[in-house]
């Protein structure tokens, strides 16, 4: 009987190979260009994103398939006979662009509040003006929208400068991190009271417009708004016209209703907005950390346990 | 005879007198128009940074001043014979610019590490195009001249980024939030390791033209200079062509040579470089925190003890 086969993404070659090698014999390690079309039930670990392959192995009769280690932070493209397959434990890289989302929010509110936007204008103009006006991060309040992963990430993160945090979730149940929690209810009479809004949440219906004319109404004129969730979540008219009309002070959208932006949008030359091309969670070192993440799972797997990084819960379907 | 005076700066008016007012009546408060001729002996406490009523206190012969609470970082400014006179007591409020430079500091690194000023500047344009290339502060190294109250937050904050920082000082000795500490001489093997250097020393003739040719010639071609302590220490000219050059990647001054900078500097040009106008200090509530510090001290003051944040080692100068 052949060994059963871990199946790597064509992107992993010697040096990743070579890792896993060591640390079992138990597989044959093989990519696509290597797979034989009796391969495909001897698969028993997936890693990647491979949509081919993966429909390969449930169009045979017999199949091994135990563990699917996705390279992508969401799973919603998988074909439903995986979802609904009882024997295949799914594993994602969610949070894999936390950091990176935290590190471009806070140079986006520390650009604004230190006028380096403004400053990086006026050197085209040899221009030595100084700005009275600052903000300070210390001491804000920010709101954020979900408390998962990358919420957490920027409320730990926050604490280093003294920002308050306080989140929304489904049940207001506490989280580390926040000084406060809240349900989209309870949240209500909060928002005046918020510096910051930040929206990290995943596209839903429950998230659909949430962020609308009436939701702006209730903010603070000296305040932000951020979106790095989805875009579904935001009436971008009624931002915008908020943002003319000076209702809030500015904001910093990298996700929209319809990506790429139109080149026609009025939000490209609205006021006091930053636009990003949902580029927010780009990683320096992606590959690397994504095989950090496999790695990790395949040595718990190895020794007979599940894999521990971000299994998926495929009922709710993250 | 009369009580003693608090002599107060006349930015402070109604509440923050009735603070001090209510600590103790053991004083009278009085501001520079309340002042009468015969008051400048009995002044015991002085608050602010006026020179004019200092030097009518010292003009006198008789004098009770006990305690000089300045409203600026430094001291460098004050007559010689306040600063031989051992019956006085000086405290600053250096450390007050400290939290807003450090988030200066993490704007830019963050704005550039996110292309952030890029897409600011493409937002003009209409223009949806993503750059594949990031960095992460996460796993970055920074080296910092200084290890005082400015470095420490800057290191402090640092930690929640990952960045690891690294401190240079007069003996090496270790500081709490840097991984190692080197002297000046010791560092040199340790600046091509560097991706992030950052000067914060104040001017003195030890710090003169430290940051020249030789020095960014040392510098990894990848990696950032960052001078928000003061002008003195970087030869600008060398500084413009190892980024014209590309022999680093960029860099961002906040402190000149000679301020505020000439229009015809070429420094404006300087391909990779953003430059402040000496505002990375700027604080947004500066004078309430002027007056926490004040408030403390005076607190303990009042109890009998030595103000105790900021006292001024006469000798040193700071």
């Amino acid at each position: 009987m052949p060994k059963p086969i871990l199946y790597l993404g064509t992107q992993y070659k010697g040096q990743a190979r070579g890792q896993l090698a060591e640390l079992s014999d138990r597989y044959q390690i093989k990519d696509k260009n290597q797979l034989e079309a009796s391969d495909y039930a001897q698969i028993e670990i997936f890693f990647g994103s491979d949509l081919d392959t993966l429909r390969a192995i449930y169009q045979g009769e017999d199949r091994h398939l135990a563990w699917l280690q996705l390279d992508t932070a969401g799973a919603d493209y998988l074909p439903q006979e995986v979802m609904a397959d009882p024997k295949v434990t799914v594993t994602t890289v969610s949070g894999i662009h936390a950091p990176s989302i935290a590190e471009s929010i806070y140079g986006y509110l520390l650009g604004v509040f230190h006028q380096l936007f403004i400053y990086h204008d006026q050197q085209e103009e040899n221009n030595w003006h100084r700005y009275e006006h600052v903000k300070n991060l210390a001491g804000k309040k920010a709101l954020l929208y979900g408390t998962g992963h990358l919420a957490s990430e920027i409320a730990r993160i926050g604490q280093a400068f003294g920002l308050s945090c306080y989140g929304v979730n489904t049940s207001g149940r506490p989280v580390e991190h926040f000084q406060n929690t809240y349900t989209q209810t309870s949240v209500t009479e909060q928002l005046g009271k918020m510096d910051i809004i930040i929206n990290t949440l995943p596209a839903t219906a429950e998230t659909e417009n949430i962020f609308n004319q009436n939701f702006f109404k209730q903010m603070k004129t000296n305040s932000y708004f951020i979106n790095v969730g989805r875009g579904n979540a935001v009436v971008e008219a009624d931002l915008q016209a908020a943002l003319e009309e000076e209702k809030i002070a500015g904001a910093y959208l990298d996700v929209f209703q319809e990506e790429p932006l139109r080149e026609d949008s009025p939000l490209w030359r609205t006021k006091n907005l930053l636009i990003t091309p949902h580029s927010s969670g780009r990683v320096e070192h992606f590959r690397d950390d994504i095989f950090k993440i496999f790695y990790q799972n395949y040595q718990a797997y190895l020794s007979g346990n599940y894999p521990s990084i971000n299994c998926l819960d495929k009922k709710k379907g993250y």
